[in-house]
């Protein structure tokens, strides 16, 4: 079972194909960085019609059942998620709909602050606001995961701890090994780990040891450390894969609306693109290479069958339903 | 198995209650009459507070086996729609999203011409727009009953015979019986029938022969006539009950933004407010009184039972569904 819990592709039937080349049963895609409800919608529904027009090479997925689905079949799940809770407005009713509607992962904050929680950027961290704590409850009674990737670190461990159930961090690395600012430090992953919650791997190269030029097998060996302070069960991989994306777009990821000013994000006035991706990560077609890299650095095959996605299955199976 | 396949009541757990004593096991609920698709939702979220407020009561009703399930537990599936295509506004791609959220029924006009047909209350049907065309053949796709209550006749045979599957009159009678612009000519009620769709009965006394002195038996006697003439497995109950509404939620319904002029639809300067309702039917507690009539002009068990619910329910089974 092969899960990637975090890509941003310029969608094409190309990339459904590679999907498919790179045994890849599931993706959880973003579908909002600063998009407001209908906005959303039209996401939604742009889904819908890939869907309907590649029904051979990907499903929409709800559940994770849907896993077991797509790989029996030999096509991709697809699941769905945002980057910021732009999509919910300030209407707490918006997190059951979006949920009906598909969405399963949210993160409270995408750099700034939000309504809810403080983003990774803001120079103060007030955690978890009055409209957040209200928010985590409903999402954790209708099954919408809680994402902190772009959260300050107080925010991130108070979410945590508010939470009833697991929350992620869908696609980061540990600061120690790459101090970016995006990087999650240990008492940041512990807090999420210790409730069950995951860390999902990142390959953007922002968030790499060296950047565009760091290697695969610092990478794994950068994996099993982290598995050694953490658990093993709690790691998998979200690569933040934005394949075939022109500049354009990782210029509407850091300012959307919110800014009349150009901010380079990660990035810097002479480095405002996307980077580079490392020569043995390009496309879905590459995820061999990480599994047979983390292999190389020592990790047995359960360990490896669980980073590579079976800890983000069991956590789907967990995570997804309406809360008992 | 009981079921109502039209109400739009001012909801209440009064309401809801009545609804158990009534033995109703499944409401046809109207969500829009003007509302675009953001206030849409916003109705959709009121639905999802009610029900997770009154668990033991009510439901949400989206496929069949609900019914059942609503039955077994002692509680009311509630389904939903919309009596115009406001919802979807000029987006195709809406069809799909507003089923997902639980949309089972959507009139293509109400009263008026809408961008899909037109309705009763126009001087000239031209019958189903070049959008008309398309959105048919996408709620056929997805599961999105054609309702064509409100909508002229021209328009209404159209649908009828360009749908693909199955379309309903959830709420009106036969013109023959009572002459109101909202009752259905016999060429009408054959175009839908024949081709496996339902019409469904109402009490709303504008619909009613004598209007709210119509009796009881006058009402059977109707029903019992209608399936005479195109067979009882097309017929149901859709009340059309507007239970504790005020009478500015009449002017809502007919007149919404689109004039700055009132407009009387089936009343009048004088007669402008909710007509009160027949004695024999004024809540969900007197379902008993339109069975017992049923058997009183000489309808069978089996005849009976598919009047009251198990019509709707077949309906329901083969209409909801996405299309194979």
């Amino acid at each position: 079972m092969r899960i990637d819990n975090l890509q941003y592709a310029n969608w094409s039937e190309k990339i459904f194909r590679q999907m498919r080349e790179g045994g890849v049963d599931a993706v959880h895609v973003t579908i909002a960085y600063h998009e407001n409800f209908r906005e959303t919608v039209l996401n939604f529904e742009r889904w819908n019609r890939w869907f309907e027009q590649y029904p051979d090479l990907i499903m929409k997925g709800l559940w994770a059942s849907d896993v077991d689905c797509a790989k029996a079949e030999g096509k991709t799940a697809i699941f769905l998620g945002f980057q910021n809770p732009s999509p919910i407005e300030d209407d707490i009713g918006l997190v059951e709909i979006v949920h009906t509607l598909g969405a399963r992962f949210m993160q409270l904050t995408y750099n700034n602050q939000s309504l809810l929680a403080t983003g990774c950027y803001e120079a103060e961290d007030t955690g978890i606001t009055r409209m957040g704590k209200q928010v985590i409850k409903e999402m954790n009674r209708v099954g919408l995961v809680i994402d902190m990737s772009h959260s300050a670190d107080r925010s991130t461990i108070e979410a945590a701890d508010l939470s009833q159930r697991p929350i992620a961090i869908t696609h980061a690395n540990p600061y120690v090994w790459s101090p970016a600012l995006r990087n999650k430090k240990d008492d940041v992953i512990r807090a999420v780990t210790q409730n069950g919650g995951m860390l999902g791997f990142s390959v953007y190269p922002h968030h790499l040891k060296d950047k565009s030029a760091c290697t695969l097998e610092s990478f794994c060996e950068m994996i099993a450390r982290t598995a050694d302070k953490f658990g093993t069960a709690h790691l998998g991989i979200g690569t933040d894969l934005c394949q075939d994306q022109p500049d354009s777009i990782v210029e509407w990821m850091r300012v959307g609306r919110w800014s009349k000013e150009i901010d380079y994000g990660e990035g810097s006035a002479s480095d405002a693109g996307f980077p580079p991706m490392p020569s043995w990560f390009g496309d879905n077609r590459d995820f061999d290479n990480i599994e047979s890299g983390l292999r190389a650095v020592g990790m047995n095959a359960t360990e490896v069958a669980g980073i590579m996605g079976d800890n983000w299955h069991r956590f789907y199976a967990a995570n997804f339903t309406p809360q008992r």
